[in-house]
């Protein structure tokens, strides 16, 4: 008995029969005794294809422009928009009584960061009127609206964020998050066979893992969920298995030293060397690669002999091309004999958990394994709890199986 | 040097390449001086696959419902909403600025009668501001939002409903509708081969021909052009030609006796014969059709020897089943003898002109050249401009020939 938010990825409402399904589980919680409101995605392909229809009229006479963002979400909002009708739909045809709302319908403001917008506020008021008629509420995810009136669109994963916003301003008791598979497990099952599905995990940790490539939930609706204390219930949609709880942490959390462990391929090492070692001049470097919308990790700076810092830096293949437009343009304006070096296929192979705090020996542990197993470590980067060793690609996949094994992930705590 | 407000259907914007076609036509009427908005509809078949969607999530477990008319509508209005931002972006690719809004985003409010609302007020202010930027102002049509914010539907042809509403509202000096025809014919081209473009036609000759089969302007666009005393242009969007001008009536439109000549074909007359003669009986009978949806025509009502009247109709075969049910009901309520009687496979044709209040011997130049046809003619119906004839289906397309030539109309007057 409470209230329960439910979300069904792009997967899980792709067609007619897979909407029956969401709705049969969303109507099954509703009969437990729940009130129950759900978020969707658009449906299978849909945003692609709308992409694609964009990138077609943005070509005129051989020249070709971006999509205008703000006509872009005013595209992309269509498509969670045909599904929440279906979903709302496909529930009455199975006897219980549903209402679809837009993100502008229940007034889920955001800023005017069109393409990448944040949640600022959600009026839960329309939302709750319909509960109390006994109603499955039905929310387009990935949505929201601003003050004037025009649809943005949260970024990617933004039917997560949705998904969490809604859990933490109705006061849900969990966020029930609907995937392809059966929870987070201690590594990707893909490549480590006998990765186990965790039961319980912290968002500090969901945090990490997310960070590190695990792709189920995206970082920001993790840190939605944190702020808020709302409970993540990642499970699959195909099965009744319980899946993964992210929670608050716990004080026995401790006990386990790693909770899971991550692999992120395609990553491309930069070096920037003789950069003129005066103050700012690191925020001007990467001031300039995140303006351009590169994200980059496992930064280090070494001073050399000759008064002038070596900088280095992880990015993912995707962006390089990018990259190092902004890098040439860098080394341009810093002068001297600034110059940069790409190392290519590298990976990272991550262990995460709280544990660390309590439990000494960790990074060793994991060195070991490493070294045990000839992977050369080409840097290491920690935080309190990750660790997190730059590798050669082709080795990526070993390096997370010993790790895993390492740390006895396999084996339930 | 002016205010144009254009509309394209869904043919005319049903792929990328003919969204750029209509781009360019906007853009020219704004290079002429012009501040433009422009009205688009779904593309190509896109609102006939939202409801086969909408169709297939309403089956379950072997039953069917009728999709609620919120969702709807809630899903149907993606289609245009699809279509603006495509519009304003082929726009920018062009090199002129745009902006794409929703019915909701310029406050165009209606009532609550989903799938067939009546448009209540628009908010014009956002759209001028936008003109006064040099925008290109795109406007979904067919769609409107309550003052609740739940998206609504004007019905058939309700993208036509918004290009006069907005000319209304803007004050336009024109709206201008483009189709895949040029313009309205004395007769459907498709069965008169010799069927004449018309330059200029009054309103009310456009309302009869609209009500009568000419399927190009709903009747409903028209009596709201009449009202607030728009012209419309109705154009080929393939071709730069002339199209025709609907507009208020002048003093020389009555020296042309007949303007244009309809058929409208599968039509079923119902006789209800012995039906009680009391105050209240036509009004409950036509009530109860009405309250059904269905549109009946060609009302007649004798009364016979004994005291009961005979009532007869036509209605569309479309409507046919929906009908009997109604008027089975209605028998039975009625009591007595009443019995309803159906002839199947007739037609009307009509001829329209607002000089028949002038000109005498309309009617019996019509009779004549049908019997000359050998044409029986089943029944007559007539109003201050309109004269129409009941005759056999078969002898439909024959009949509106004779007609045409009868009053000369391939000739330009």
């Amino acid at each position: 008995m409470g209230l329960i938010v439910q979300k069904f990825g792009g997967t899980s409402v792709a067609d007619a029969e897979r909407i029956h399904k969401a709705a049969a589980r969303a109507i099954a919680a509703k009969k437990n005794g729940n009130e129950v409101v759900v978020v969707v995605s658009a449906m299978g392909d849909t945003t692609d294809d709308l992409i694609d229809l964009a990138k077609q009229v943005c070509k005129f006479d051989g020249k070709e422009i971006s999509p205008p963002k703000r006509e872009m979400d005013q595209l992309l909002v269509t498509g969670e928009q045909v599904t929440i009708a279906l979903m709302a739909m496909a529930i009455e045809a199975q006897g219980e009584h549903s209402i679809s709302f837009t993100g502008g319908q229940i007034g889920l403001l955001t800023d005017e960061a069109f393409s990448k917008a944040r949640i600022q506020s959600i009026n839960k008021h329309r939302i709750f009127d319909q509960l109390r008629l006994g109603k499955v509420v039905i929310v387009a995810g990935f949505q929201g609206v601003t003050p004037e009136g025009d649809y943005t669109t949260l970024g990617r994963g933004g039917s997560n964020a949705t998904l969490v916003a809604l859990g933490a301003v109705l006061d849900a008791d969990v966020c029930e998050n609907y995937t392809d598979v059966d929870g987070i497990f201690t590594a990707d099952p893909r490549i480590v066979k006998n990765a186990r599905k965790i039961d319980r995990i912290s968002y500090d940790e969901m945090l990490e893992l997310s960070g590190l490539g695990a792709s189920v939930l995206q970082t920001r609706a993790v840190e939605f969920a944190k702020k808020y204390n709302v409970p993540i219930h990642v499970r699959n949609s195909q099965n009744e298995n319980e899946g993964t709880w992210i929670v608050v942490e716990t004080s026995n959390m401790e006990q386990i030293v790693v909770s899971g462990a991550a692999l992120k391929k395609d990553l491309t090492r930069v070096t920037i060397k003789q950069v003129p070692d005066y103050p700012g001049v690191a925020a001007k470097i990467f001031g300039d690669i995140a303006s351009a919308n590169i994200v980059v990790d496992d930064i280090i700076q070494n001073l050399m002999d000759d008064n002038t810092a070596n900088i280095s830096f992880t990015v993912e293949h995707g962006d390089l091309a990018d990259l190092k437009t902004v890098v040439d343009r860098i080394c341009k304006e810093l002068g001297g004999k600034c110059i940069a070096i790409y190392h290519g296929d590298l990976a990272k192979v991550s262990v995460v958990g709280v544990g660390m705090r309590v439990h000494t020996g960790v990074a060793q542990r994991m060195f070991k394994a490493l070294a045990e197993a000839k992977i050369n470590i080409q840097n290491i980067t920690t935080s309190e709890i990750k660790i997190s060793c730059i590798i050669s690609k082709d080795q990526g996949d070993k390096a997370l199986q010993v790790v895993h094994d390492a740390f006895e992930l396999h084996k339930a705590p």
